[in-house]
């Protein structure tokens, strides 16, 4: 039966291991498709455009701002980052689930348009673990450094929004975590109720 | 953290294999705790008391009922069925995830008492295979066969009130997919509050 994809979304502190865990993920779930982000920061090394991000200028970004062409946007230390609308539709229709990695700001956004959608918390394992990857991530500044820690305290308080959070101790056993999740949504009969219509109808030909 | 184990509720039409699939399941996931219910039916061949049921007689089950010992009790085709409850309290106090595979009466009665749990309810592959599996049983009379089909048109649409639905074609993959909702359902952050306020007040100490 056809039906329509989910919509996952990845979030959580920055330094979380969120961006490593989705890349584990996508491996082992070659049928999930992964939104790509347009976005105005510059590429770290080895970021190659439409494939970690789509990079673009301030003032194209803002046009794209206008024309709605976002599911959400947000500014994070200093950036924008957008989640292009269309691309993401698409995929839902043709039944693909659709994995957004993305921050807490836009899982906000997302949560106000896409109720419907599933939300994943990533937590790093512990606090220290938080600052040291952040740290080795290596290619920030102490200013920019100091606003990630800062706002990382605001961002835990965030995931009681969630419906799942998934702590990002060991890789291995974090990937099955979030596999285990998509598996399991896609059992819940409020995802199935077309299915099962057709299943009961037989059943009550009996 | 010590926290309250979950209490899952695996149910479904008879016939559909859900005691197959249950033990499969215990098999791959032995932390596992299989609540087993007393029952005033007489045993099948290879059924000991006491591991598929506990075996006892109507008065004896009666006087339970009385006592208030049950978390759920049914009478199913002429015969008693009933949950323990201290055995399925105790297990969840010491932080264990406890399985009850009843009938759909009886995981009515679980969702009056116990809405915290998590409803699965099993579908056979295709309703010609719900027949054969109830033939190949084979240990019963004509009577209580067409009972039991009568009564599977009106079971297949109590799953609406259920929060999963898994169809029991490939045992294998079936098995999976209860493993997952188990593994997805710990991961809820609303069965982790406690957890997730210590990670956060660490958080917040930075």
């Amino acid at each position: 039966m056809s039906k329509k994809g989910m919509l996952i979304v990845l979030s959580g502190p920055s330094g979380a291991g969120k961006g490593t865990l989705c890349s584990y993920l996508l491996k082992r779930r070659p049928e999930l498709v992964l939104s790509v982000s347009v976005t105005t920061r510059p590429p770290r090394p080895g970021e190659v455009n439409g494939v970690s991000y789509y990079f673009t200028d301030e003032e194209n970004f803002k046009k794209m701002v206008e024309k709605g062409e976002f599911l959400e946007w947000a500014k994070v230390y200093n950036n924008y980052y957008g989640t292009p609308k269309k691309f993401v539709e698409e995929h839902l229709k043709q039944g693909k689930d659709v994995i957004l990695e993305i921050d807490i700001q836009g899982a906000r956004k997302v949560k106000e348009n896409c109720p419907d959608a599933i939300f994943i918390f990533i937590l790093p394992p512990d606090i220290e673990e938080l600052k040291n990857r952040i740290i080795k991530r290596g290619s920030e500044s102490k200013e920019s450094f100091d606003l990630r820690v800062k706002s990382a305290e605001e961002e835990l308080k965030a995931m009681y929004d969630y419906d799942y959070a998934v702590v990002n101790d060991v890789l291995e056993e974090a990937v099955k975590k979030l596999e285990s999740i998509i598996i399991a949504e896609r059992c819940k009969v409020e995802r199935n109720k077309e299915l099962l219509e057709l299943v009961c109808k037989e059943g009550c030909k009996i």
